[in-house]
């Protein structure tokens, strides 16, 4: 008689869409959870007599697949959500958002702003995010609390102030936080200059010389406006992306948000250089800021990956509407239906996100020996049945309400559309308390 | 002492968005229903001491809001959602669609293509749609079933065969629609030549010539691609709108789905002949048609409403989501972030819906007298914490599954998120039935 091996968890009879490079479906599929990892997968009938699991998790009906990655966001602005709409992203910024921070901004808005913005990603289908905010340590220490997977580093915006004292200031921050989080599972730091026009040119280089140093990831918006990309001719006489390359800041460590207006030359040394993109489509339409040739970029083997951006513009940080709207900006923009399908925006969403943060070997596809960051989707619906295409309905048909449950790093953080591990309510009445303070102004 | 009225339902303790003409906003609000109607509204303080309801229905934490028009919809069609994407519209309906249409549709697969429609309409929102299909007298009947109000006609499709007998015969279909459903609360009948590319003018002229004869709606599609705009140029010398201007069909009874590709002079006409407009984002995206001058068309004050086309092109029917594409997709386009505010949304899904199909009197805004047709969304939760703007959160925040509750004409259709009315399992049972055949061509 066989020995079977204990394991945590087994998630049984599901459909399977591993994102591994072959794009491998497993029907009647089951996935094994040991501690934080992916131990097997297979079809269930081969499987199920190898294992001795803790818990099991029927999947009948349900997609399991890889978390969703949101490789740019600015967590604790949920809070601002909705707070000024309809409205220019520089009119936005410096009449509505900036005052709000400068007022209202501090751990505590931070602590319980992230704990929101958690909440809303993992109820739609996101176990790792990048992030770019201010008290970082405190949206590190809140996503160790809920057990969702990140990136994070201080918003380093210099203009406005003593530039010197502004970043070492934030640098120190930073070394806290590497600090800090040395032996996180969870969480891992990176370096964040905002962008090219709020940093000046000395603190842009001295942020990328610590980024290295320490073999950090170089997190920055990119040629994300047109007055950006037109301030920045008159200024430097190059655009964005040549003067960040002049300046010696591209690399493959370098993590640039949005990109939306670029010259053919730009695209040029984004693929020279390696620069990995998030592509924000839902803030760059709510804001007017423009349409990035991603297509163009995707052709030119470029690493693309998704984000939604804060909430303050988006204003939701659901990577399946995310999905949906790259995918039909892209074709309507280049009026080309053919252009970026549905199996391309998934892996968007998925392994090249895990791509860009540096984590393709942990995250973003499941396979064997990788970190166990799963969500499982009800696909028992209306709106869902009948399926020809997993990957299509993933992109077309989905909200992020069909994912039912999800776990990150071994630890179940969802179970049937309620999170274990916090208090939601809680967290919607301190920051329904907040936002009553910030609706005075 | 006060006699107090016997009254149906009363909606309590919600936030009310009338939609009325001053954009009134209710806190603490109620709504008594009373057969099929709306017999009062204001502060439930002030309402609850004068009526006795039969079933009280408290939204607490709520938003109650007249339910979504959808203008433009082929609902049997959500039996073919993922079937072929990623293509140009022509091959997609010449090579894909026809062919499956011409193998699959029959009276049973519009019975529980419909059904499967209604189920995902209901679930997100929706109250009243427009359709155009095949098998119409299904649709309709379904419709009163399901208890969903809506405006049906045969789609004429006459260039595949010899014309005069197509139209006889789908006129004849269009007297029995008219005859069945002549004192139906719920169901009323248009009559729907396909387009200009796909029926003759004899049939296009005809049609309108019943229509005016019955005071009946006149739905076409209009200028959806570039391809029809410059086929139709190639063969009669004038633009789509121009041509059907000249043979006489425009007029304030014509309702035109997508209108993508137009002139200035087209608008001009559309203006004149005071034309209503479905307005279709996501489908003209998804099969890169194009995208449709909205903000335009609302300066010119052409009656623009939002449609989500068939769930083969969309792929959903959830109106939530095509309000927050038509707001973004016009901002981008643009490049202005102020065209289409969250309040012009709101109104393009409810009231302007209401008035393109001619209901204006008896939908689309939440008034004493008018039918009761309501929705309320569950507001406690993550993605819609905190709330500075009601509007805003209903363009870019909600999502279809936050509606908790519909009520159509008087009859509770969904009751925390369980449809009262039919058998939704045994609906997609069926439907997946149909589709097991669909997969093998």
């Amino acid at each position: 008689m066989n020995q079977k091996e204990e394991s945590d968890i087994i998630i049984k009879n599901g459909v399977i869409l591993t994102i591994n490079d072959y794009d491998e479906i497993i029907y009647d599929g089951a996935i094994v959870v040991k501690k934080d990892k992916i131990i097997d997968l297979g079809k269930y009938s081969d499987i199920k007599n190898r294992y001795k699991p803790k818990k099991e998790i029927n999947a009948k009906g349900c997609v399991v697949m890889p978390g969703l990655v949101n490789t740019h966001t600015h967590l604790a602005m949920s809070i601002f959500k909705g707070l000024a709409d309809d409205l220019p992203l520089d009119k936005w910024l410096s009449e509505h958002i900036f005052p709000a921070e400068e007022k209202f901004v501090d751990e505590e808005f931070c602590h319980w702003g992230t704990k929101l913005a958690l909440a809303e990603m993992i109820l739609s289908g996101t176990t790792t995010f990048c992030d770019m905010y201010f008290f970082e340590k405190e949206t590190g220490r809140v996503a160790e609390e809920v057990g969702v997977r990140g990136v994070i580093g201080e918003g380093i915006v210099s203009k406005f102030g003593n530039e010197n004292d502004i970043f070492e200031n934030k640098l120190k921050l930073t070394k806290e936080l590497l600090s800090e989080f040395e032996n996180s599972s969870l969480v891992s730091i990176a370096i964040e200059p905002h962008s090219c026009y709020t940093c000046g040119k000395e603190i842009l280089v001295k942020s990328k010389e610590f980024a290295k140093k320490n073999n950090l990831l170089y997190i920055i918006h990119l040629a994300e406006t047109k007055k950006e990309f037109d301030d920045i001719k008159n200024e430097f006489g190059f655009s964005p992306v040549e003067y960040l390359d002049k300046i010696g800041v591209l690399n493959e460590k370098t993590l640039a948000a949005h990109c939306v207006w670029l010259s053919d030359k730009d695209i040029k040394i984004l693929k020279e250089r390696k620069v990995n993109i998030s592509h924000c489509p839902e803030s760059n339409m709510k804001l007017a800021s423009g349409i990035s040739p991603i297509a163009k970029l995707l052709k030119n083997s470029i690493n693309v990956s998704l984000g939604t951006d804060g909430s303050a513009s988006n204003n939701n940080l659901n990577m399946f509407s995310e999905m949906n709207c790259a995918a039909k900006l892209a074709k309507v923009s280049t009026l080309d239906s053919t252009v970026l399908s549905a199996k391309e925006i998934v892996r968007m969403a998925t392994i090249e996100g895990a791509k860009v943060l540096g984590m393709e070997n942990e995250i973003g596809s499941l396979e064997i020996g990788k970190k166990s960051d799963i969500i499982i989707l009800d696909f028992n619906q209306p709106h869902l049945v009948p399926v020809y295409d997993y990957y299509s309905h993933l992109v077309y048909s989905v909200c992020g309400s069909d994912v039912k449950s999800s776990i990150i790093n071994g630890k179940i953080i969802m179970e049937k559309r309620k999170i274990l591990t916090f208090d939601v309510k809680e967290t919607m009445r301190k920051a329904n308390a907040i936002a009553k303070k910030v609706k005075t102004i």
